[in-house]
């Protein structure tokens, strides 16, 4: 395995940080190669904001459900998808602009993901830890007021950037040929396979530093599939001009 | 810049490839590299299909908008969000579930992109080249029932791995200042900023290697706009169990 390999397989989430900053070149360089990520049709459709006001981080900290790292990690900012800008562009240009369409809401949330891991990958390669932050969208409505964020950009997620002061283990990960397949979908053996990892996980939840409790990656999923899962998603999106036509 | 930076910064797309295959190894190397990936909540509802059947990459390519690429790099993968495991698995361990959720959709896409972009460092870092193919959304319904997706599971980009035949140049991003903000959004320069880039893209355009045009980013942006651009994206989603509620 070659180093970035090995990087890119030895990934964790970094929930606490020392006081170290990064300093502005570096953090500039992170977006850098966030911004050399591939971008469908080169839209370029992701704006990120970076929270420096330290009211707004512990207020963003109590919205994203507690979180306090967003308020002590080095650098944190919001990836945004941003439609907003592509359009006001096309419009310039002479186009009959639609928007609301959810090809072009994929379109903007794939092109944040991938501006967002090219920063995760190019910030741990300088020794830095991240976690990327879905409880920006808990009160996503909230948050797009904070950071002033106009129709036509959402706050996809949040990132935590940092100098690491823990060393979590690397989760395990459902076996390779559970999630890849060749030529056609079958989860024929998928039921099986789950089991055999559902215990794989119950020894990692026991053993592992921190948080420890008796549980199965099964287990673990069944809050996300039930209606207290950020129900508001739809209204918020289409108040904010994603129709989702 | 450390060399992973470096290497994250220098992407470009690749249409051309020779014919070496690579190893089965390696292969397995960059989906492992891309199962690395964060993934919300572990919930890893990413399945990626890999398409061996030289018939079925001939009828991908047409589908997808005429990408002969498709057809001859060494490996073409398709990467689909898949909230059928995580919710099936959620179903055994006895929740109540429900589906069809906006933000289940936003976090299965999302973790798609994370872990394609990790291939796509992987492979890139060996040498390979990539390209997405978002045109397999050109025919989502029709690429899916080659590939056997069940409901709960949708295509959300292929990729095309190679060894590259040819040495584009990096394509011009926006400038650093136009796509990060600092505390809030604020967009009053963009239209300069924008003006500016156009001509930087119309340069680019001009002296590029092949396929050479006289056009500008706001130019190119224009079709994306329009009704054009996969209407049927919405009603292909709410077929196959993505409701958007």
């Amino acid at each position: 395995m070659n180093p970035i390999i090995e990087l890119l397989q030895s990934h964790r989430s970094i929930r606490k940080f020392t006081d170290e900053k990064m300093s502005e070149d570096l953090f500039h360089q992170l977006i850098r190669s966030g911004q050399g990520a591939a971008t469908s049709n080169h839209i370029q459709a992701c704006t990120v904001i970076h929270v420096k006001d330290q009211g707004n981080r512990d207020k963003i900290a109590e919205l994203a459900g507690n979180q306090q790292y967003i308020s002590t990690c080095s650098h944190f900012v919001v990836f945004c998808a941003d439609l907003k800008r592509p359009l006001a562009a096309a419009d310039r240009a002479g186009a009959e602009v639609i928007d609301g369409m959810t090809e072009q809401f994929i379109v903007a949330t794939v092109d944040a993901a991938l501006m967002a891991q090219n920063v995760a990958i190019a910030a741990e390669s300088e020794g830095l830890g991240i976690c990327y932050i879905g409880g920006i969208r808990n009160n996503p409505a909230e948050i797009s007021d904070i950071l002033k964020l106009p129709d036509q950009v959402y706050p996809v997620f949040g990132m935590c950037i940092g100098y690491p002061d823990q060393e979590p283990e690397v989760k395990p990960r459902l076996p390779l040929e559970t999630i890849l397949k060749t030529d056609a979908y079958d989860d024929s053996a998928d039921e099986e396979q789950v089991a055999t990892f559902d215990e794989t996980m119950r020894l990692y939840y026991r053993a592992r530093t921190g948080n420890n409790k008796d549980t199965t990656w099964s287990e673990q999923l069944k809050p996300l599939f039930t209606a207290k899962l950020r129900p508001h998603m739809r209204e918020f999106l289409r108040k904010r001009g994603f129709e989702m036509k």
